[in-house]
């Protein structure tokens, strides 16, 4: 509790600190500056990932997590940007003079960069009288960029090269705080927009280059190092995928014309698209055939490859699920440098940066439940469910045009007995496992009756925390599909044969109890159909009760009735509808309540503090 | 360290917990269940606000607080939605049994709506086959209602009743997970929307109505009991403030038809309206008749008043900033049962549901700083400049169609002293901190030179966290109208009259100094026009040098130069440019540097440790 209350006050002071509208990026630095007391003043604490030069400042997630992307992460401190050290001090006590922006390149080491500006003439502006905002490529940066692109540049020092560099500049001094989520910056290279995203976990990106080192401040503005080159964006999304070559084939460009989706994506706006190139189309060239016949499944999977929002590569530090726009979300995340869909490395080619938003190229097509048949819904926890169910024939059955809901058991249910069955039985009693029309878990009320393939009627049990059919309850990962639903069962479904006035005959110890219902005319009861759950008494449980009780009881039949009733409860009550550490209470007929307790560890069950034999 | 640690561990926690994906309702209430944990099990921290039966889920801000919008909030605990009390047990041990649509009205004491469901031969519906979603208004709900609406409700039960019962219930059942933001359900009433919102605070609405209580589940559905009825919706917002009665003045329409802006309000979407009464626009006749002269200042005008998402009034426990379409931001806020925006109590009816987003009727009209006159961004902490502006006839000098900028000192710096002076002088200091060009703070830069209305020319000076213009440095609260921008100043602008070497010969202490100068013939660096500061040893510290010494010094007149020019730095330094706590590094002419430190208490300067007099 102690911890806690400290936890809760840290919360409310971070929660009042953020009210002084500070950016996330400065929150971020304030953070690794904070985890970095102990090393000194303005001592920031930086993660780097392990075999790469990048760094980041630390967080609280990836402090803990000690890595970043699923990889080990060195934590080094540095000084805080804008910080010194001072020969013989702890710490960086040392504020960096200020300089102009030319002078300021030096200062942050972006060295190439002062020497290009130098190059391209650029030095007496940046020296001179204005107030500017350079995105300064490091080294490094430039070191990756291509070559050929490079030596272009550097051929054209007074045309491409200042061009390039005006590319990274803005006629205004913008600090991390006034660099805003989606805002659109004018460069000066023919205004050109320069595309700001400034992420909740304190990353900032200019056309999807990351500011490694920002507000460094100048007598005439601001550099913010930044870790890729920059190229100048004139193109929509829909610009990018009408010419690129590795989105252009046949099938592509069918699926293209299909939508009215890419006028949208001519439009301003702000969209992350996951664009499967040729490859990936071809791979998937039988499902897509099926999906393009029909209108509304190929805006569903269209949409299903597109955010609402930007996210560049060099955001994206742990995985995070997103909402697309076909309704359902993608987890992204990472794996080292690799980007990473539902999981899977799959990005081929990141942020292509467009003035509406950022394509990354994947080489597989994505696939929402909703464009799926019923069939491709199976998962890997009910993959021997499936596997039976394509083996019997029963799959092939399962007509195109209709729907279907399958109530698919885990693996686990399949023990060596279920499979050593005879393949007839086992073949029926799947086909009690596959319903004839699309259920959803929202469309599942109590008493509903669904019919199989196999021509049973199952009924529905609706508890406070789980759906049960029959006597086998449903887990979480319902999934929808477009002609069917799929279900996950803890159990085999087994339907019922006997009503209960033969399973409590046959069974052979509650002949007392049975003779008791025939005295007080409920016997009925027993025969009819409904959903009653009994608690019935066994034989044993009348040993105390002596021959006079016994003809007290059968003398008053209506006092006899009230008491047989009490052990009736309205409704079907299966182990697995039960709560656990919880009381559940159940209307007897009679009217007053019955406690039931599930133990937390056997699973036994216990009314009114009498435990109960299933 | 020890707080900090188990602190972040807790954010670790519950980062991960965030993962398994609960929604924000169900994590509010995760959390009052571990406030209550003392109080036994299943037992939620309830807030309710004094003098209200407004009960809220204990937010950790609310907890700390003690108070929700501004007012004292008491704590309770209540059993958690879906479980009850056992007789002689503590806590809420047993979960509350499971019943029909129908029957659970009754749990969940919404009796009015369960007699009105009876009353409009809902009873068999909410009883039967299918899957629900109810939204049932609470008791207090109904008896808020206006009485002649409910009146014709009850006078009309297989009509009017029976549709407004439909407009409450969608034909699926929809958990508080499945409820996401901004969604839309289909009502059994004609199909009318239902508006969800699902705010990161936890709270969901319906229509702008909240759910109190969530999740109760039904075997045929769920019911929410929620705190308000809620009316069909089928206009958007564009079509309500076409019909608003309080919104249909000339002046009102006439603002609208300006603007593009009601095509958007016609459309799908998700916005926030606070929309100004007739009598609203009344008072600022004369400042929107400027505004409507022109079509970009009446887009910020009308954009200022918009909001891209949905904010209901029940949603708001504690004041927000929300960024306007216009780009800049307002607050909003309550007070007790009062909607405030930027702090002011305006909002005279609330939660106007639309197809398209809510609106707020305000009898104030609301100014973005882009739409004011430069005179009207004058605020409470520079009022005494902006009356004396106006008092001195300056206010009415600054013409329309031309920009100036308000360097407006602060109301502490208008001293008695100030204040008695020769109000002609006065004038002409005043005239010297309006220039005659708009210059935001992103424009300034080092070296720059700004005109005055005085004539004068003011010298900017940069700083890593400050900006200075001649003597005075500015404080946080730079703001930009339609004509021009203004800067909050620490103290008085005083224009230099005199140069360096008048300065130093005038003061008389300098004389060693100076002669020193000569000799190394440097002394026309102190008559010409630049940018340094000198540090001029006094002739006291000359004291500890021999004649001897001085003799060596004047010898090698090009070592006697590097001595001096070490006391003199490139750029100027103003105390008030100074950072506190750090080391300032100066780079001198002379190549090196200078470390010089602000006290923290004092605000003593001291330059590689000898103090400087200022």
């Amino acid at each position: 509790m102690k911890i806690l209350f400290a936890a809760s006050l840290l919360l409310l002071a971070l929660s009042h600190l953020s009210q002084v509208d500070a950016s996330a990026y400065d929150k971020i630095v304030s953070h690794s500056r904070i985890r970095a007391k102990k090393q000194g003043i303005n001592m920031c604490a930086i993660q780097e990932i392990i075999g790469t030069k990048k760094k980041y400042f630390s967080t609280c997630r990836n402090w803990y997590m000690g890595s970043i992307c699923g990889k080990k992460a060195l934590v080094l401190y540095e000084c805080c940007p804008g910080y010194m050290q001072l020969e013989g001090m702890r710490g960086c006590p040392a504020a960096v003079p200020i300089d102009t922006i030319y002078g300021t390149l030096g200062v942050v080491k972006a060295d190439i960069t002062k020497q290009y500006v130098d190059m391209s003439k650029l030095t007496e502006q940046t020296q001179g009288a204005g107030s500017y905002t350079m995105f300064a490529p490091s080294d490094e940066a430039w070191e990756q960029l291509d070559a050929t692109k490079r030596t272009e540049l550097l051929n054209n020092e007074n045309t491409l090269l200042y061009d390039a560099l005006h590319c990274h500049m803005v006629s205004k001094r913008f600090l991390t705080k006034d660099l805003k989520n989606d805002m659109t910056l004018e460069s000066m290279h023919s205004k050109l927009g320069l595309y700001i995203n400034h992420y909740s976990n304190g990353i900032i990106t200019v056309n999807c280059a990351r500011i490694i080192h920002g507000n460094q401040v100048a007598t005439n503005g601001v550099v913010h190092v930044i870790d890729r080159v920059i190229a100048p964006v004139k193109n929509t999304i829909r610009d990018v995928i009408g010419t690129n070559e590795e989105l252009m084939t046949a099938s592509n460009r069918a699926v293209k014309k299909e939508s009215s989706l890419l006028g949208k994506l001519g439009q301003p706006g702000q969209y992350t698209l996951f664009a499967p190139t040729n490859k990936a189309f071809e791979k998937h060239k039988e499902g897509l055939k099926r999906i393009l016949q029909d209108k509304t499944l190929v805006q569903a999977f269209l949409k299903y490859h597109l955010l609402s929002s930007v996210q560049c590569s060099e955001a994206i530090l742990a995985g995070s699920r997103y909402e697309t726009l076909e309704g359902s979300s993608i987890e992204i995340g990472c794996d080292g440098d690799s980007l990473t869909v539902n999981g899977i490395k799959m990005v081929l080619k990141k942020d292509i940066v467009t003035s509406n938003g950022v394509i990354h190229l994947i080489d597989q097509v994505l696939m929402p439940d909703s464009v799926k048949q019923v069939t491709e819904l199976v998962g890997e926890s009910q993959s021997t469910f499936g596997h039976q169910v394509t083996k019997l024939g029963l799959a092939a059955a399962m007509g195109p045009g209709a729907q279907y809901t399958l109530l698919a058991p885990l693996n686990t249910v399949f023990t060596d007995k279920v499979m050593s069955m005879d393949q007839h039985l086992l073949k029926i009693i799947l086909k009690n496992h596959i319903l004839k029309l699309k259920v959803t878990l929202s469309d599942l009320y109590n008493g509903q009756l669904l019919e199989t393939l196999g021509g049973k009627f199952l009924r529905v049990f609706v508890y406070r925390t789980t759906v049960c059919i029959e006597n086998a309850c449903m887990v979480r990962g319902s999934k929808e599909g477009s002609n069917g639903a799929l279900h996950l069962m803890k159990s085999l479904i087994s339907t019922p044969s006997n009503s209960m006035y033969e399973l409590l005959q046959k069974n052979g110890s509650f002949t007392v109890f049975l003779s008791l219902m025939e005295i007080a005319g409920l016997t009925e009861l027993l025969k009819q159909e409904g959903a009653y759950t009994i608690f019935a008494p066994m034989d044993d449980a009348f040993d105390g009760v002596t021959e006079q009780d016994m003809k007290t009881l059968t003398s008053d039949i209506n006092a006899l009735r009230i008491i047989l009733l009490y052990h009736f409860s309205n409704g079907i009550f299966i182990s697995g509808g039960l709560e656990g550490s919880v009381t559940n209470l159940l209307e007897t007929m009679q009217g007053s309540n019955l406690q039931m307790a599930k133990h937390k560890i056997n699973h036994k069950i216990n009314v009114n503090n009498i435990y109960a034999f299933q």
